[in-house]
């Protein structure tokens, strides 16, 4: 039986490194800024903007849509990334079992059953977690890192649920939703790999 | 490290199996009715009214609350009732290593660090699980089995709500959440003790 799991996450939850882990343990496939580049190849716009569309804008057109003709526009373009996306996910699912992150793969992948995760942790855990991947010049005081986290989850709610007509981190929607406030996600991947598997 | 986990669970969602199991593979205590008995030792009620409160009908007072003197009487009996539960359950707590399932344990425990788990399934799930585990003269139709198991969730929901002031079920007071739909307990069981032993 083909294993596919994909990962929903909370910003600086860790849903990366144990979509990482998880991948490397079970010797398959990981996609995460892969979909992005196949995304482009696919869709031949340039990996910025489709990068700019999937992490940033999506599902903001009620506020941005005005008189001029650049909404619209703008609108035909990330319908076209999506699109793309799509495609994108359904080809590298069907190479073979892998771990994609994010880009509403669960949603996409439905009819290949994959097993979908939401990883998740309280907000002292995010900023600490932030801090430590931060880049060495990145001087961010606790409310600031506080506020990006939020403003990133709300991005990938409404994006989640501007494409899936679904609520983002709603538990009903996931196999297994892990909490990794104070957990070391190495320690919890065999855990994750034998809910997987079983 | 003193592992005491909880157990949150939805009508018909494996649960308490899950919880029977973890204990038996870890070798630990499981508290699921003893913790009546042991209420009603503690509060010298009768272990019906012991249950009947636990399990029916907490939380209801602004409801039932009129003009007699039953209801005040009740709400003082109750009160002592919710007081019996939390020196029970802190008592067999206290033991050592354990599975609690349900009752606020989450909660009343707070200070102790569990690990608290809550498994949930999808409807189709629940009404199968539950066929399966009736007496065999219940003949309830899918339809009575639904309205069933809304109606012991909605219970369960306003009792933690009423003693805990928190949300029954939200994803956020929980380390983990077990989706069991389509699954076997059994074959969960070691990926939740590995988290739990994470």
């Amino acid at each position: 039986m083909s294993k596919i799991i994909t990962i929903g996450r909370q910003f600086g939850s860790g849903g990366r490194e144990l979509g990482k882990r998880l991948a490397e343990a079970m010797g398959i496939g990981y996609f995460d800024r892969e979909v992005i580049s196949e995304i482009a190849r696919k869709s031949g716009l340039a990996e910025t903007y489709v990068n700019n569309f999937v992490e940033k804008r999506a599902g903001y057109y009620p506020i941005t849509i005005g008189r001029t003709f650049y909404a619209p526009m703008t609108l035909q373009m990330d319908t076209e990334v999506y699109r793309a996306q799509t495609a994108a996910i359904r080809e590298l699912a069907g190479r073979g079992d892998c771990v994609i992150i994010g880009r509403c793969a669960d949603y996409i992948l439905e009819d290949m059953h994959p097993v979908n995760l939401f990883v998740f942790s309280d907000m002292e855990s995010r900023i600490a977690r932030c801090r430590r991947k931060a880049p060495s010049d990145e001087h961010l005081t606790d409310n600031e890192l506080r506020k990006k986290i939020l403003a990133v989850d709300k991005s990938r709610a409404k994006y989640y649920e501007f494409y899936t007509g679904q609520t983002w981190g709603k538990m009903q929607h996931y196999h297994l939703c892990i909490n990794t406030a104070g957990r070391e996600i190495k320690a919890l991947t065999p855990a994750v790999r034998a809910f997987v598997e079983a």
